[in-house]
């Protein structure tokens, strides 16, 4: 089996290839920074002082101080840290609100550790939640964390989470926000208002298998612990080379302004070919590169198959949804039904696609759809 | 500054350089293996049969099987999640029954969740386990869990770890073996007895951020959650590259006879050139590639920068405890003083080395206890 061209690549929210630049610092620091920055030999303090060096450019991208940085294994990890703390601080009957669109990491961890004390926002058919019902529950379900995503890694729809940090601060409630989503795509800056934020950086053209949080100031988030590394926020050997090289795909993917074109005339265009086929949250504000359809007829894994023979890779949804039974919680809090669920299917460009990439998607679907029905046409007049 | 030589970096059990066999590998994965396991599409589905081929290796290595086996971000990892599924299950009046020389991310990890209900069991002047006193625990402290690492990392002295689980399987207690210095170093097939083992790579010439667990047949360990991965044993999108060049390089690693012979003939040059020196569990066995040193004379960290200055990098100790005050736990364990202490330097060897650099690191601690004489003369002549 051949591997898929970069250019036909429309996963990016399930993770990105690594970009060139990203590979030539692993590359580096493989041969030239693979201590451990624990060591007190010379080899040693030198990748502490990268090491060091990444956390302040990190801290600078997402608008903290270094110590209140940690890296950590990915976002999973990172969203876990959070509730396990809150749960700690809070105690076991502490209440935390969230959004019931949440990357499972952060809805089942909190699941798990408060139980009946998940309160969940309410959402409309976009899947944004309310900042009226916000306020109401800040004010009335006592919530001793807020967490609610960036960016949804289902449906790119950008969650309100300025405006949350803002009440919440108000409400002196801290505030989470998973920016897994959001990270190298959309601009950093605005970061520096939430109380914790965590992330990843393979879905941005970095490695896999690390991560980031960072805390309030006051904080102390303990999951790994035994070991004093990252200031004693995050135990474990650090992975110097991908942390190297997971900050230089984020100032990388800072250097490019967010573009939707590629995408907008991806949707134009499907739009012509299969004009009953619907983008799920498409009247929201979203991310630029994605777009999550629903399809018309056919189930999603025979388009997905289909496009696969076009060199065409595409997901049905979240990666971590697929292949479990029933309905994503995510479209499930949009309000769609089991049977539009199994004609999704989601769009996902990144740094590898340029907008004619776009175009030939669009044409690829199109011709899928022609496929299909002729398909099925023919199976019909088989089966008679 | 220039990087150290790799024949002549003797800080293994620290971290290892990247073997070149497994450099090769994790390229190759970057380069083709690089998609999310859970994506529909055949660049995913590719990566997932890879990555199921990597864990059916790797539970052959282990003898176990694959359903058992889970890839974590490293040791640490492995050995919180462990701590934390008996914390879970035994409640919080479970009791556990440690050496006291396991790593931090056991020892630390424990006493966070069990706090009073940790039994440290007592050991010997070589930090070895004493097997009547566990027979005697099993039996009176009533703990749920037994935890023993197969082979110290500050000394690399062994654990009777075979007789533990012997032992615990009689009692009906599960075992738990941190197997982070074993692997690759000492054979593997007799780990297939241990109930649980954790463990990493990046010490036997693989990749960091990357480790495992192994939990008995019954029991489904989660302190990651949120996501289907690894079998439901551990959330987070998996680094396959990494995962890939891991199992090769234990893979590697086994090809390889365990040798003592290059460590041997140090101890034996040394014990010429500084005959005070003393060998930390010089009369237990020992992983074949580590020298624990107590020198005569002068602070671990002026011998650390000579012999650095003459391109040989040694740790103080375990790179976990280095920088911190006091005493190492495993050293106070094994019944040796403060003062002692700071005369420790930790010599781990592994792949990067041959025979001719442990009989040139022997000469360059000559050296440097020669210059350090002569300097100490110096500075009282000039201070008199």
């Amino acid at each position: 089996m051949s591997e898929v061209s970069l250019a036909r690549y429309f996963d990016h929210n399930a993770t990105s290839p690594m970009r060139d630049v990203v590979r030539q610092v692993l590359e580096h620091a493989l041969d030239e920074a693979w201590s451990n920055p624990s060591s007190p030999h010379a080899s040693g303090v030198r990748c502490r002082a990268l090491l060091e060096d990444a956390r302040e450019r990190m801290a600078s991208l997402t608008g903290s101080s270094p110590e209140r940085l940690a890296f950590t294994s990915g976002a999973t990890e990172g969203n876990n840290a959070v509730l396990a703390h809150f749960r700690e601080k809070l105690g076991s009957h502490g209440r935390v609100a969230i959004s019931p669109v949440e990357h499972p990491s952060v809805l089942e961890a909190a699941k798990a550790r408060f139980g009946q004390g998940v309160f969940e926002l309410p959402v409309d058919l976009n899947g944004m939640i309310s900042l009226d019902a916000l306020s109401d529950a800040l004010s009335e379900a006592n919530p001793g964390l807020v967490s609610v995503m960036a960016a949804n890694n289902e449906t790119g729809v950008l969650q309100p989470w300025r405006e949350t940090q803002t009440l919440c601060s108000e409400a002196r409630i801290p505030f989470h926000c998973d920016v897994t989503q959001w990270l190298g795509r959309m601009p950093g800056e605005a970061l520096e208002s939430c109380d914790y934020l965590t992330g990843s950086f393979h879905k941005l053209g970095g490695p896999k298998g690390v991560g980031f949080f960072r805390t309030s100031g006051e904080e102390s988030v303990r999951l790994l612990i035994g070991g004093g590394q990252e200031g004693g926020l995050r135990a474990g050997t650090e992975n110097v080379p991908s942390i190297l090289a997971a900050v230089s795909a984020v100032e990388e993917a800072n250097s490019e302004v967010p573009d939707s074109t590629g995408r907008d005339d991806f949707e134009k265009r499907l739009r012509e070919l299969i004009p009953e086929a619907q983008v799920l949250g498409g009247k929201a504000e979203r991310l630029p590169n994605v777009s999550s359809l629903i399809l018309p007829v056919f189930e999603n894994l025979r388009w997905v198959n289909r496009l696969d023979r076009l060199g065409f890779a595409v997901s049905t949804g979240s990666s971590c949804s697929t292949g479990k039974d029933g309905l994503s919680h995510v479209l499930a809090a949009m309000g769609r039904f089991p049977e539009e669920a199994r004609r999704v299917i989601r769009v996902s460009g990144g740094w590898s696609n340029g907008s004619g990439d776009w175009f030939d998607l669009a044409d690829a679907l199109g011709a899928v759809f022609e496929e299909l029905k002729l398909d099925e046409g023919n199976s019909q007049v088989i089966s008679l």
